[in-house]
């Protein structure tokens, strides 16, 4: 029997965050204790294909959807895969990459199970995916702020023009609402980055989150928690609503309250909290620097995937031969 | 449930005339009705890295031994693969293809289970491996024959000069040796041309062949069939053995004799010959000639293929949802 992993699904649109928040909690938790893979790379054509077919790689049908269905389900189970290998450079794929069987990890001197994070456009996209994870992410920041996140990262490290980025975006636009935007529905944490009033773009460290809490989740302490680190600012709240918990964190709490509330998070998760990585919390994809409400979304995360590690263990969900 | 194939292993050492026998079976089969797979590609460095290492492709440490297997198990249980793919001509990795679910055909107005040839160097190689396949040929030629086909090949589709192929050939000698030759033991029909007395090369349709039905096959009337197309010459002997029934084709045989045994096959399969596509059996890869042992053997083989794709279904082996 080969181990089973805990599965973390991390979707969302292009440019809203995906590979800073999956990274960031791979570095939390330990690089080499995590396997991190992006399963954007399943496209039946390449790029001079799909422009002849008009055809966009949000659009599923654009993809191996059984292939990838395939290949989470199998490392679900615990076994390796040969994963494909798309190129944005060249629009046309690289060869296939081996990733190893995800083995438990030993932690505090028990083997537990790895962590594999699962990112990408599609992750949440069918029910044969979603019954694969252990935690749903969906990353839903302000239609103005993706745009602007996405423009920044394709220009510097994909080599486009600005206006070329927008173009793009503008031709996704359809597929974006009709295949991304609706898996928001079933992810039970669903965390929007939002500019607050007089937002500097060349700051972006102040930008403020919400991060909604959904009842799928088990009911966590995080509550007490929150309610100690701020108790008579507002610039941490949580709501609760009739689906989820909100949490709002705005970009302006101070490095002490945020620090407080980091700490506070890291001593509630006990015995794991030796197993985190505390070194580059909260940094930016292009390490132009650091937020305290990346840094604390990041931490909640985690502090959930640990916490429902430890209750898959405890029922057996997650067991060893 | 996805629907189960029938699958037939074909293993034997490079130059062994695998795509010769697995192409005439799926030309006889209909090339549309069967998926034809070489699982050579899966490794794990390119042409340049295994020289630095020092190690032949022939090596199962130079595999991904794990996703050879585990894409044979998927295909076996009806799913579909992305397979990788080796460009011969680089020495390196294109993308990989798909390799859609082996869905069954119609044949006679009913469903049966599609036929999944796969052959490579290694295909017999692991019990794993081995537990797949509903029939499993080891092609064994006799050595000074197999280096005469591999150059004849790797110089016409391969663009080495003969120097090349047999300073390669030598080199990968042990590793023939250690890995490739042993897995004979484990077919159910070994196959091995031989050079008559005086055996032109120039005229390799005068081959003659001796097939090994090993007695793990079900024992069909194939005996019968062999005697009344052969009462008085010598020309093709069956002789049963303590392991097997070895079957004698000599290359010299009548047109008229080869033709006689072919037809007797071709009926001894009932409906099925209906299906059979007679076009270009024993044909060579270079279609250079046509043998008529060649086309027994592969003709040979289909029977059984089909004889035990009928035991398969009757005893609800292979069965649809």
């Amino acid at each position: 029997m080969p181990h089973r992993p805990f599965m973390l699904g991390i979707a969302g649109d292009s440019g809203a965050g995906k590979t800073t928040i999956s990274s960031g909690i791979a570095r939390l938790l330990g690089v080499e204790r995590t396997t991190q893979i992006c399963v954007d790379d399943y496209h039946k054509y390449d790029r001079k294909q799909r422009a002849a077919l008009g055809i966009t790689p949000l659009n599923p049908e654009c993809n191996y959807m059984d292939i990838m269905e395939q290949h989470v389900r199998l490392l679900a189970q615990g076994e390796p895969i040969l994963k494909p290998v798309y190129n944005h450079s060249t629009g046309t794929f690289d060869p296939p990459v081996y990733v190893p069987a995800p083995r438990a990890v030993e932690e505090g001197g028990r083997l537990v199970p790895r962590v594999v994070v699962l990112e990408g456009l599609l992750t949440l996209y069918s029910p044969e995916l979603r019954s694969r994870y252990h935690l749903k992410v969906y990353l839903n920041p302000e239609e103005e702020l993706r745009r602007e996140w996405k423009i920044k990262r394709d220009v510097a490290k994909r080599g486009y023009t600005p206006e070329q980025v927008v173009a793009d975006i503008e031709r996704r636009m359809p597929d974006s609402e009709a295949f991304i935007w609706p898996q928001k529905e079933h992810a039970d944490i669903v965390v929007r980055f939002y500019r607050p009033p007089g937002y500097d773009p060349e700051n972006p460290s102040t930008l403020n989150v919400r991060i909604a809490l959904r009842h799928s989740l088990p009911r966590l302490n995080l509550t007490e928690v929150l309610h100690l680190a701020d108790e008579e600012e507002a610039l941490i709240r949580l709501e609760a609503r009739k689906n989820a918990d909100v949490l709002d964190i705005t970009g302006n709490v101070s490095a002490e309250k945020a620090q407080a509330l980091e700490n506070l998070i890291w001593e509630a998760l006990g015995p794991h909290a030796e197993q985190f990585n505390p070194e580059l919390i909260g940094t930016f994809w292009d390490k132009a620097g650091q937020s305290y409400p990346l840094a604390l979304t990041q931490l909640i995360i985690a502090y959930y995937l640990v916490k429902m590690r430890e209750l898959a263990i405890q029922k057996g969900v997650l067991h060893y031969a």
